[in-house]
């Protein structure tokens, strides 16, 4: 079966759609998905961003949150338009959030746990920053936050997490989600179909 | 019958692709679309940028071309990979160019004129920003250059493409193509769907 490897960042409203339908689309193409979180700030710093670009471009920043919203409403997907408090913290810090992900992808409840990591913040405006809104997320997925948190902290998921952000670096990641299969990349929730049908023909 | 204005730049890889299908979805759609050529270097300057901002960003770049060219494949649109001679004037100014335009689709060889200026950048690797380069593609639509050029050359048509410009930065636009209902924005070859079936709904 082909693999395509799908790349995402917690705090991306673009991987927000794509993580919502990724499995559902991947199963109708008869393609195997591997989710990849990785961090986007590191990206974004070499290109001499302390943040996301859209904070440096407002009538960017304002589009986004209404094409995000018609494509929720299309998806069936919650989203609230953001508020005040939302922006003051947007994008969210998700070095931990990331982390825990990374724990729950390699047992099972690291898919719902990411989905719920952006309702949260686009639904529901809460800080996935802040480790007391991680510990009722990572609650509401069945699992003891307190465990979940530690391994989270431990050498070994920080070291897969930063090994994760340099292969995405390498395979020329600039932006959130992206898929990848061996060298073909795309870029963008509008190229989720594009890649699975790469990665089908490739197969 | 709707209408939705189809916002384009004549050195934008992605206006490209969809003046070439703009017109045979609108159809499929039963919408009326609106040809509006505009500036893209003023909206980019007003944020700080002198040029395109994927000059800036070189893995996005890189990416773009391959984008670009798997779209062409898709669409059976002219496409070569950048030579390096094309990599140093892109993106080409267009103000000329774009005046050619205005007054071509007050006639009726605009669109013919605009797909060849695409054509002439990207599969040809011509600067349309020369204007021995933009004579042979007017005559090539079945126009005197010399007329065509003079009439560009007008105080009405350079009023006519500011105020595009302007009208585009008063809709909130950041980057071509862009498909305008009423106030609602989409942004991207990507949404031209999106924007068609929102066109449709609103008639």
């Amino acid at each position: 079966m082909a693999q395509v490897t799908f790349w995402f960042e917690l705090a991306s409203t673009y991987s927000y759609l794509s993580a919502m339908r990724v499995d559902k689309e991947a199963e109708a193409h008869g393609v195997e998905v591997v989710w990849q979180p990785f961090l986007l700030g590191p990206i974004f710093r070499e290109q001499g961003w302390e943040s996301s670009p859209f904070l440096a471009q407002p009538a960017k920043l304002q589009y986004m949150w209404r094409d995000i919203e018609r494509r929720c409403t299309a998806l069936g997907a919650p989203f609230t338009q953001p508020s005040k408090e939302l922006l003051k913290i947007f994008p969210c810090h998700t070095v931990t959030a990331t982390r825990v992900a990374l724990v729950g992808l390699q047992e099972d409840w690291g898919k719902a746990f990411i989905q719920a990591c952006y309702q949260a913040q686009y639904a529901d405006h809460q800080d996935i920053g802040d480790e007391a809104v991680l510990a009722t997320l990572i609650e509401r997925a069945g699992i003891a936050p307190e465990d979940a948190l530690e391994a989270a902290k431990s050498p070994k998921i920080k070291a897969e997490l930063r090994a994760n952000t340099e292969e995405a670096q390498a395979c020329g990641l600039f932006g959130a989600p992206a898929f990848t299969i061996g060298d073909e990349l795309f870029w963008g929730d509008d190229r989720l179909e594009d890649a699975l049908d790469w990665g089908k023909a490739a197969s």
